[in-house]
């Protein structure tokens, strides 16, 4: 194999992975420099000739250390300039093929600064979606409009009940998309109307967030006609729709808040903080909904921390992303879940608040005001 | 719990969902229920009131069998109109939430055959791709013009390399997207160029695949400089663009066959047959390169043969998908994969034919020799 130059890297000329892989002590220098390879070149580094690819182009590994029985944490540098400063491309570059190897984890990602001004981060953030719900201070309340099967007029209902007990932004369920029952644009005119009719009445200022999902056509006449109907918020599920598309979404056709959801992203082999804090951060997620430590989910209270702080502490000039704990949350947690987390939280109470049959505005009105009293 | 509705379901309106559940026999029922509820109404049923909902709407639990030790196999009936007959909400039913629970896997889906006859698939199918090449019967060769780095004056000299030597099919290496070195639209440009010339110089009918990436914007704007310069086929890998924009890309905007590349598709706990055969293939997806069995991955040749058969075989009335396996290849396993897979195949030799350095025309030729004389 060829000597590789060893150049001193410029710090903003390469992005750091890391990975957590299953390899002993005695195979892991090897494992490290296949990997920092496969997610550069992709084949033998010895048929290369041109010293600028070697020296600019193919990945290095810049640390090796144990991490637990037969595992190792490698940092791998690898070219900024591999990934054109686009969003599909650095999802190929940090994991596209290493993703085939079940022995590899990507941990970490970190970026010179720059490129993170380049993809942007959230537009509104924590700050932003305060302002619009009138929350100087305390943490913010989510609820969800479901079953996905209801009319959108019992939608609109709902939406109406969160609404006047002081929900602070009432989201589709992630199920809700554009099907026969509630079709988007009729949907979202009627729980527009509700939530702003409530709102008027009620003296709260609830955001309404609807689901936006398809394919790119569909996203962005979604997009329109949540504008016309003056929503608040809207829902999007960045894995189902891609992260580039997502990102483009929020950029050129979102002009509200964007609540990220956790949907198809939990089978990545890419640590949950990464996904769902920093990078639906750094693509624009305003708020990032995940499943908190305890409910149906199997998420550890260590994950669910570095997930909130991911989104929420100082990266370069970004603003900071709302993180929402959810998934089987009930009004008893609430005490526990603002110890866990601070103010600078939404929490997200679902199915638990429907199960209250006829006391839901009840329950609703009890949830906002726990809240709302801390 | 409400008893449900026991209708007789109607085969068209319902798809099957099969999953592998890590839970012990006195646990599964209870845990294929609850992934029943968490994929399509996520909330207790016993709060929904409409009986249209829990008739039509909510999933079902098909059938359990074990599989293995502390293992079963869980088929859940899942209503086709929760998927608004689009691609990113049928992902969101099929997996969106239970992607999040470490201990299901997704296996298989079957779609009614409507739904299968509504997306579409191949536009082409393998024998599009025979004629584009004109290659009646034989299997097919497939190269990868790499590594990055490379200016488009040097990728068009090895594309004319690979065709003079009778490839079929040359692709850029899938690391290559529209990064400062080789940006697209000079490099298709010279690389179609270069296959063009050599293909009038030697009588073949090599097609040039470049890669297609990015947000939706720049996949169109790439697609429409393919097709200004002609190129044969185009290279996609639909999981870094996500699966709705890669659907809507191909049936709108491109109008040559597409080989789809497995990128960050290994990850998923969707099993490989199911995404890189069955979805890519129902998708749009003419070809679909995965990584062969004994290569750098870890694919078994069952789960290799899963995938040709995904690919392949008869589906309503979809075409075929051209099974391309590839990743750490070399000539010496040609007349064994020939054997393994049989004709109706593209074999994707990349790195190992680079590794030959001055004798790269000689070893292309005797690729192309030794797949031509099966």
């Amino acid at each position: 194999m060829n000597a590789l130059p060893s150049t001193p890297l410029a710090d903003d000329r390469w992005l750091t992975a890391t990975y957590r892989v299953a390899a002993p002590a005695s195979g892991i220098e090897a494992r490290a420099r296949a990997i920092a390879v496969e997610q550069s070149v992709e084949m033998p580094v010895e048929a290369i000739a041109e010293p600028r690819i070697l020296e600019e182009i193919v990945g290095r590994v810049d640390s090796i250390e144990a991490d637990g029985p037969d595992h190792h944490r490698v940092r791998v540098k690898l070219a900024v300039e591999t990934t054109g400063f686009e969003v599909s491309q650095l999802l190929n570059m940090a994991f596209g093929n290493t993703s085939l190897q079940p022995d590899v984890e990507l941990l970490k990602l970190d970026f010179p600064d720059a490129m993170l001004a380049a993809f942007g981060g959230p537009r509104f953030g924590i700050d932003g979606i305060r302002k619009l719900v009138g929350a100087e201070r305390r943490a913010l309340t989510c609820a969800a409009l479901k079953p996905q099967g209801l009319s959108p007029m019992a939608l609109a209902e709902l939406a109406g009940t969160f609404t006047r007990a002081g929900i602070d932004v009432v989201k589709d369920d992630h199920g809700i998309a554009n099907q026969s029952y509630s079709p988007f644009a009729e949907r979202v005119k009627a729980v527009q109307h509700a939530v702003a009719a409530a709102n008027r009445e009620s003296d709260h200022r609830t955001a309404y967030a609807p689901t936006i999902s398809g394919p790119p056509s569909a996203l962005i006449e979604q997009a329109r006609i949540a504008h016309e109907e003056g929503v608040g918020m809207v829902l999007v599920a960045p894995m189902l729709i891609g992260l580039a598309t997502f990102h483009e979404l929020v950029r050129e056709h979102i002009r509200v808040p964007v609540l990220a959801h956790p949907a198809l992203a939990g089978a990545q082999r890419i640590a949950a903080p990464l996904l769902l804090g920093k990078l639906f951060r750094i693509l624009g997620a305003d708020a990032t909904i995940f499943p908190n430590h305890g409910g149906r989910f199997a998420y550890s209270p260590q994950t669910c921390r570095g997930i909130a702080n991911c989104a929420r502490t100082p990266m370069a000039e970004l603003k900071g992303t709302l993180p929402v704990p959810g998934g089987g949350m009930s009004l008893a947690r609430v005490p526990e879940m603002l110890e866990f987390y601070g103010r600078d939280i939404m929490l997200l109470i679902g199915g638990s608040l429907l199960a209250e049959g006829d006391r839901l505005p009840d329950a609703s009105r009890e949830f906002a005001g726990a809240v709302r009293a801390n």
